[in-house]
């Protein structure tokens, strides 16, 4: 393939956006903590400036969620009458970074070891974000834009995108595409590509068991009350079997089973329960029996604890039964499973369960679908031969264990299809301490993304 | 009883005594956080320079631990040469005051409210410290003091007493005594003084669980490996059956079966279900089948969840799969069993049911032997005589929940009989946020402990 203008405007221009990648590293947008709301503010006008800067046209800061939500960025450039139209979607904000002390440098300094950069963002997802913008500067900095873009950054992926389907049923004509990229997404291996054609679903809830009024000396009253941690530990115990499976009700009813010819795809896939156990950090594998870990991870749903918190858990040894108890809980959701049902089944399972010397509670914190995408159109296929041009292989195609509900949102609310392609890898941290990104891997994405306006302009023919 | 000069002397001084009580109540003397070892030493000043006011001699502010423990206060009067000596022990620190957003009123500005003080400390036991001080302080005043007492206040009960048995073994000489009295106790009901015969031991543990090398994606990895946190609550969910038994290996093996006629003693104790429900905030109560509520709070032995922490707690839906998860576990003992045989029991517990998917560490923090005490000294019949006197009603003998270390060290190490008398109310709130103090009962406890000491002088004869 021999390389266009565009490819080599970007292969001399590496240092200058490495510079403004960390720049855009170094701002802390963490949306999930209200108290950085100003930040996440600055990260949406950091984006819309370098937008600006490029060339993109109407370059817009936009409120969501009637002015409640976090900015969205939008941008276009729609000088191509006869081409397709594709809808870019990338993201700005951040989880939070703790635990700090484990960081080896600041999360919001960017900084290189090796071949990877580390900070917080950098693989989910502003190094994607960025070798998005950075594809469209190089083909309008030459010319070479051919196809017609509308881009949107948000700001609220990591607290579930709460205001983007309503955003998107709102500007639905404004955002009428052909196709969605989807850039929140990751690679098989560091020199495999892939193209994810199924997103797990997301069901997050907060537990809290409550005992006594409050805290209370263990020693007066342990023994003769039901201490609520304990019931809380015997809650969460009871929702796993002996084989590793979920035991809410019903919870398996709805799934639907792998075909053998995608069970077979899978097994090609060059991940061994060795190397995950090393990316993990772990001595031996776990999980639901029958299943291998790439089907555990992306064809089977999951319960994890993300959080427990209860009673006196500072230094020394401070004698109470705490008043209170509290899990985060989540679920990994796959076709033809809903949030909806499963919360209905994690109450039903607490109304069996929990024992009446307490009394619970359930939070709803965040809810996404379970998605299958369409793998055989037209798009897939550009998106298939822009990997290969970029990478010397063909891609792979998975089924991705986490949840971009924004793929759902696209999928639903604007009615077209949506390809998922993204550079991330499996041991770079996200979500975190010590979050990275392969730097040769934030070149080749730039390369890709270029390569795919490209192919897609070729589809006007 | 005629009242003597004394207790007339106290009851004038109300006022006085309950604006030095509130002055005690200020200082943040808590031992178990090294951040607040200055107000800790404050803590012993004010306690010394009490003492040296009211006329107490060769009041001395001692090191312990070699300097690495907290002090503790010495005072003694030793003019009585042909009385016994009594030592009396009270404790000046007190726990934390988390959660601190519970709290009505600041932890360390008593406040009155109706008839009680509340304050961190006040039931626990500044309150009573400060009540044997001002029985003292009233008998040197009057001159009425007819019996050789030594004090000894100390700062480190609140972290189970580490230095205390060393200190009491090297200054036997100088702390030798006929009997000592342990004011850290309480009683029955408001009205319904109490001897305390028996005190349940302690032993205090972390138990961590680790899982993958930090905190991972947990769409990524979950339902790949072992959870820690579940791991975590599977280990302590498994710790009960359900009788409400402890599991751990051997765990009854060594426990005195209670005596029918103690059996039936504890019966007389006005303690229903319902007020105990009532006192700890709860609809129903729990504990070990085939044991009433008084027996399981004070005869039987008991495991309990202090607190517990994993992964994210903050606000919002971080999705990870947490690398470690902690819990804070103690068990309540009660004769014979030892600390030492519990720790090897959980350690087994642990190698039997902790999965090879994860490693764990189980740190101990604090221990202490149960203890039965002599009921039928003449010491016991003065403190039964002393609370009669000042209540109206005979006292009950109890057996208390809670670990006083000291009550131990104080009978191993000096070899004398121990009076446990106290004037704290189970629902006091120690430990927790609101802790307060009856304040009719410290004005009564003052009253109690003079007595006490009249009785005692008169046992020369």
């Amino acid at each position: 393939m021999t390389l266009t203008d565009a490819v080599v405007f970007a292969e001399h221009e590496h240092d200058r956006f490495l510079g403004e990648f960390r720049e855009f590293l170094s701002l802390p947008s963490i949306s999930t903590l209200s108290e950085f709301r100003p930040e996440v503010q600055r990260g949406a006008e950091w984006v819309a400036g370098n937008f600006r800067a490029m060339g993109m046209e109407n370059v817009e800061i936009m409120t969501t969620g009637d002015g409640r939500g976090q900015p969205l960025v939008y941008a276009e450039w729609l000088n191509a009458p006869d081409a397709p139209t594709v809808l870019v979607y990338g993201h700005y904000d951040v989880q939070p970074v703790d635990p700090l002390d484990e960081w080896q440098s600041p999360p919001f300094e960017a900084t290189i070891r090796g071949d990877h950069i580390y900070a917080r963002g950098a693989s989910d997802m502003k190094g994607q974000t960025h070798a998005f913008m950075k594809a469209l500067e190089a083909l309008l900095k030459t010319n070479e834009l051919r196809v017609n873009v509308k881009v949107i950054v948000e700001g609220e992926e990591e607290i579930g995108s709460p205001h983007l389907a309503p955003f998107l049923r709102e500007h639905r004509a404004k955002l009428k595409c052909d196709i969605a990229l989807n850039a929140d997404s990751q690679m098989a291996t560091r020199d495999l590509p892939s193209i994810v054609y199924g997103l797990r679903g997301l069901a997050y809830f907060e537990l809290w068991v409550y005992g006594p009024a409050q805290d209370l000396h263990s020693g007066l009253f342990g023994g003769s009350l039901h201490n609520p941690a304990q019931v809380l530990c015997e809650l969460i115990a009871g929702m796993h079997d002996a084989e590793g499976r979920v035991t809410l009700p019903g919870f398996y009813g709805t799934v639907r089973e792998l075909p053998d010819n995608e069970r077979a795809e899978l097994k090609l896939l060059p991940l061994t329960d060795e190397n995950w156990a090393q990316a993990a950090g772990v001595n031996a594998l776990w999980g639901e029996q029958g299943f291998s870990t790439i089907e555990r991870i992306g064809a089977r749903p999951t319960l994890e604890v993300n959080g427990l918190h209860s009673g006196f858990t500072g230094e020394g040894s401070k004698t109470i039964l705490p008043a209170k108890a509290m899990a985060k809980l989540s679920t990994r959701l796959v076709p033809n499973q809903t949030p909806g049902q499963v919360q209905e089944q994690l109450v039903e399972y607490l109304k069996e369960h929990a024992p009446p010397t307490v009394r619970w509670e359930l939070k709803r914190l965040a809810m996404g679908d379970p998605i299958l995408l369409n793998r055989n159109s037209p798009y897939v296929n550009a998106a298939a031969d822009a990997l290969e041009g970029t990478f010397g292989v063909k891609p792979v195609f998975q089924l991705l264990g986490w949840s971009v509900p924004v793929t759902n949102m696209l999928n639903d609310e604007l009615g077209v299809d949506v390809v998922v392609m993204g550079f991330g890898l499996p041991d770079d941290g996200t979500h975190g301490p010590n979050e990275h990104f392969y730097l040769p891997n934030y070149f080749r994405g730039i390369e890709a993304y270029t390569k795919f306006f490209e192919k897609v302009a070729e589809m006007r023919d």
